[in-house]
């Protein structure tokens, strides 16, 4: 684990590092000693580990919970270099649809692809960043959505480290299966008017999850409008559930 | 509006009153004074005013929030006298559901009759209610779950003072028609293995309100099992709405 750069501002220290060559970031309350919960991020398609939403739900959890919070780019993301294999599936899925076919089985199994590669990745960055001082290993929450909802659900479903889960914005045929192997508590967020996740294939990954303890929270609006009270939530429900 | 009897304990008092006949209890902080927020809240299908749920619930509003709380029997529950006209549409529906009828509509039916009584009792209570020195002309709420979703519905609908509502274990059958005319915040409880409410027709009463701001709270298990985790989400509703 290299550490590149160290900033501090109101109150969250926020350093850069990379870990066999992928970017990730760490954010940690100012003055940060001992072990404390972590969160798991996982940003949006499109997105980075330090897009606004992220970065901004990040501070929160550092200022209002005292806890860790990582995030790494997802391959061909962020500071990552372009990845020509990924590249190539995407211009192949985007011809097949204008072809005719159906846009939702090809971004399940295009999602399902990186996730071989993201979760062993992000298990890896669980391991470094559990061990320095300031982190420790204390319980692990993940909050994600959209990809992050993709490629997040395989990661909890895969790792016992993680005890609590905010998800949304995905659909059954992506993640129904792996969904099933979840049994931790869960957070789940739907968009009522989600112009790119069929309201019934939200509803069936929220029913898909094994979790005893389990919520769906939908509110109106499209995809990218989830409202500020769901940030509060997620807040109150890692609080809950990790401290 | 005829005061029986005054009890305090714990910070929170507790008056049991006569309104028109009509049996109700008002629950206000120890000592108030002044104008405070009001939640009017309806109880469950053969329950009454005090049953432990609405108690509970109560008291919390009145500790945690200051608010002002106030809850009357619905006809044929509680102290009210028996009501033979009910009883027996009670006992002709029990009939037709033997006789293979659908139960759903009948129930529909049913409540919108009750509504036609309720509504205008529990406006006079509010009335009456907000002319009390510790209680006052403030915002109101109102939060009713299952015969309380279904008598609250209408009464939201027909009353402009209410300006936030927690509602669910209801259906589109019996209530979708007045959901439209609610335009107030609403959070809307549904349980997901619901014995008494089909899953669709909760997602379809959610869908019918006409509300901007309105969020649906759905969790594992029956009718009766909502999670405590939600009873908190109530205060919070009410608090970021009416305080």
């Amino acid at each position: 684990m290299r550490f590149v750069s160290e900033t501090c501002s109101d109150g969250v220290c926020e350093q850069l590092f990379f870990l066999n060559d992928v970017p990730g970031v760490l954010w940690t309350p100012e003055g940060a000693a001992g072990t404390r919960p972590l969160i798991v991020m996982g940003h949006g398609g499109g997105q980075h580990k330090k897009a606004p939403d992220i970065l901004s739900l990040a501070r929160r959890f550092v200022t209002e919970c005292d806890f860790a919070v990582a995030a790494v780019d997802v391959p061909n993301h962020g500071d990552r270099p372009v990845d020509e294999k990924y590249n190539r599936i995407g211009t192949e899925n985007q011809a097949r649809v204008e072809a005719g076919e159906e846009l939702a089985p090809l971004v399940a199994a295009f999602q399902a692809l990186v996730a071989r590669q993201t979760v062993p990745e992000w298990q890896t960055v669980l391991d470094a960043v559990q061990q320095l001082d300031h982190v420790g290993a204390g319980p692990v929450g993940y909050w994600g959505v959209s990809l992050g909802c993709g490629l997040g659900v395989p990661f909890v479903a895969a790792e016992p480290r993680v005890r609590a889960a905010v998800l949304g914005l995905g659909g059954a045929l992506a993640s129904a299966a792996d969904a099933t192997r979840i049994t931790v508590p869960v957070e789940f967020l739907v968009q009522w008017d989600d112009e790119r996740v069929p309201r019934d294939q939200s509803l069936a990954l929220f029913d898909a999850f094994s979790s005893a303890d389990k919520t769906l929270h939908a509110n109106p609006g499209k995809h990218g409008d989830i409202p500020a009270s769901e940030l509060e939530s997620s807040l109150r429900f890692f609080s809950r559930h990790l401290a």
